[in-house]
């Protein structure tokens, strides 16, 4: 008889690019969702939720992120050979969704959303290629109001998850004023237009020199590769660097040194007058430069925004992977769009809004300590005899009917020291026996194992005497007791 | 010069078979997801969030749904021509974590996972191609202790989201019955117990006596096709019927005669006994046969599970699209099933869990009356001077310090009625309005939109001069009034 091939066993492995997360890391990242969308919806902002697939068509290639190695999206056929793909953002759907049902919606619409998107990039160490984003935008308002609004509500949003007042910043800046200062440069070649943009958005990395070297004839980079410069002269390239150092002691410094650098320029002299309507309409609500502050250095999405640009960065420091202090750095951005729609309908629509990197902000929250990185495990009532699962069961339904996080061990009981191996695998806090005499004297032993494992570790032998770390309580005690060291712990 | 020919302007449209949620949609399933996840946590679940994409070799084919008309996933293959997909529900990617995780995680594992999954199956109505799923999974236990939990569980989520006790049954059946039932006709041919499984699941739509014929010869079916039966005798087809038929007055009766089904078949007999421990689990947790119920005729995905079987039904009654009445029906179902890890490792692990149905259950809450269709939309701060946005924008942030969701009208303020109009769209309970006049005298106009709208329908002119629905308040009381308002509401 032929030999039947054996099927190859399949591997278990993610696919390369993705993850898996557990416990804590879901359970926290669900709770500053929702605590974000309060905030959100506290403000008028409606939820949406889009597919997780779209038309090729409709997704376009709008990605804030020009640097980006590779605009890949996963996409493939569907039964009519239409192309489609996974969303690499929530920016291109909300422009799908409002095209196509606005006749329903308000207008302006407010919406909120929250999801995972997905990005056919090459993955690196901290970088997935399904990750979560968690915006809010305006839809239909030209008022630089409802800039302000997002920039209000991103500070509220900031101190709702748990960053204090102090630890971050907002800071806003204007497309406009840059395009007044390109515009009093006299700069009519487009493609010179684009290689400034292109090299303002290096500002954070290289610095004011680095700018006006890269403005100019060129510069020498860290590798030691010669890169090209615009060809500058000095004098044509300080408007720019007047413009991104213009940040004054105040609003008003700023501003003034705005309008100094824009020249006569109409669109530049707009920028500034809307720069100051957003630093006025947020005074106004008590958001005062400690929160948010107009600084013409934010250069991130400036080449991609056609108004108001704003970023949250957190500013306490942070030891980096060498061990160097450093600020922790951008957690969201957004700014004004006023083209996605328009793909769509022909109308231009304006729009605004703000994405929160949802990874990054929970990062942060580690750091402040501000959620805990281990999550306590459940109460574990151990099975000290097979045939009283009953018994068991019973005492983890009174635990759970208090509000009291508990089971039952569910392996095979034989060995107890397998049990217990378990509750500290979990975590637990605390773990109940019951064996046949406990039983037989209506009473339970409760072990503290979060003291316990101290005790282990630091004490001495007449303190280990001194605190114990196991009680003998009756049967009708258990709840009471439980929580009497749940509170302690 | 020749014509630039113009690109077409993109679709604003879903994919086929997929939609778009809004609003409540979103934050009422939030909010009951939140729910059922605390539930599962306080059982001692912990989160599990896979990724939506995992290779196609991880995937497999495990639907419980055998009947299914295309078992077809969403499938693109990677950069290294792997071929990866979309997951088709959260079983298989738990498979395949528990796989790769197992060295890191206790044992027993108990998860919940909750998220959309995918399906490439030709779109119906209601019937989409992204849905969620909400399941609770106990792997690595073999005691039926864990089958127990889960249906308590089940229970206890359906009333913690807002399903009353009398309005649920949760219904347990087991396969290993079944087998003893199969055993003890002797059908050796695997081929006939196939066909008697998929038989045995038509029993939900045919009946007892459609089963018997299609057992037997054959039957005609609705649409006047006539459907080649199993070829057993109506003796051989008895013990089948007998045990879908067995449910007695109340547990002992239903497993008496479920004894007498199975003859002296050893499989039997494990499966009656593990039916019996369940139910005395479930007694002793204070589960009694109003909430979970010993029931021979579950039928569905009994040809995929192992042993024990659930299934939730809502049993109040609704009206169904042609006005008849029946009852609302399944919610979620689930069982013990020990081969899925299996494929990975070659090591059988017992496993068994449950799937909410999540959209289903949403919808019974709102015919329940639970959650609310429409949900009511911010107060409303009008614009009566475009200057003075920023005295509306403090009233909002007052509003909304007070907890109060609140937005100042964002549109073009120009033409009033279009505030107004606004104001009715978002399903606004106040609008708040302070003209030039208003501002002078230190008050504020507050209209209760609602009560207007009441009055607007049904209010004689009398009723109508004595209910005012609109308020002249100091600008000081302004949260007070709204507060007052909105509590009336």
């Amino acid at each position: 008889m032929a030999k039947v091939k054996k099927q190859p066993r399949p591997k278990a492995v993610t696919p390369k690019g993705f993850r898996d997360y557990f416990g804590a890391e879901v359970s926290d990242r669900a709770e500053m969702l929702t605590r974000i969308a309060g905030v959100y919806h506290r403000y008028g902002f409606d939820a949406l939720e889009s597919s997780g697939v779209e038309t090729v068509e409709a997704l376009g290639k709008f990605l804030p992120d020009v640097d980006r190695p590779n605009e890949g999206v996963f996409a493939w056929q569907d039964e009519d050979d239409a192309w489609v793909a996974l969303r690499y953002d929530l920016t291109a759907p909300l422009a799908r969704v409002y095209a196509q049902h606005r006749n329903d919606l308000p207008l302006p619409y407010r919406r909120y959303a929250m999801g995972p998107v997905w990005r056919n990039e090459k993955p690196g160490p901290g970088r997935y290629r399904q990750f979560y984003q968690c915006d809010a935008d305006t839809v239909g308002a030209a008022s630089v109001a409802a800039d302000a609004e997002i920039c209000a509500m991103l500070s509220d949003v900031l101190e709702v998850v748990g960053i204090p007042r102090g630890d971050y910043i907002v800071r806003v800046n204007n497309r406009k004023v840059l395009n007044g200062v390109l515009e009093c440069m006299g700069l009519s070649d487009d493609g010179q237009r684009d290689a400034v943009l292109r090299t303002i958005d290096k500002f954070d990395k290289v610095g004011e020199a680095g700018v006006r070297e890269l403005l100019g004839k060129g510069r020498l980079d860290a590798s030691g590769a010669y890169i090209d410069g615009v060809g500058l002269t000095d004098a044509q390239a300080e408007p720019v660097l007047a413009f991104l150092t213009s940040k004054g002691a105040d609003a008003s410094e700023t501003l003034a040194q705005l309008r100094d650098a824009i020249g006569d320029s109409a669109v530049g002299a707009e920028g500034v007058a809307e720069l100051e309507q957003i630093a006025d309409l947020l005074a106004a609500q008590g958001y005062g430069p400690d929160r948010i502050v107009i600084d013409p250095s934010v250069v991130r999405g400036l080449g991609y925004y056609t108004g108001p640009v704003f970023e949250a960065e957190l500013t306490f420091e942070i030891l980096d992977e060498k061990g160097r202090k450093r600020q922790f750095g951008s957690v969201a951005g957004g700014g004004r769009y006023d083209d996605l729609v328009k793909r769509f309908t022909g109308q231009e629509v304006p729009a605004t809004g703000v994405s929160i990197g949802v990874d990054r902000l929970l990062a942060a929250l580690r750091e402040k300590g501000r959620i805990e990185t281990h999550e306590t495990g459940p109460v574990v009532v151990t099975v000290m005899d097979r045939d009283r699962m009953a018994d068991y069961q019973a005492m983890v339904a009174e635990l759970r009917a208090a509000g009291i996080r508990a089971e039952v061990y569910l392996g095979n009981p034989k060995n107890f020291g397998n049990q217990l191996k378990y509750a500290d695998k979990r975590n637990s806090p605390v773990a109940v026996i019951e064996g046949g005499d406990e039983k037989a004297q209506g009473i339970v032993q409760i072990k503290d194992l979060i003291l316990g494992k101290q005790i282990a570790e630091n004490a001495t032998l007449e303190e280990w005497k001194e605190r114990p770390s196991q009680y003998e309580v009756a049967r009708g005690d258990l709840v009471a007791k439980v929580r009497e060291i749940l509170e302690q712990q």
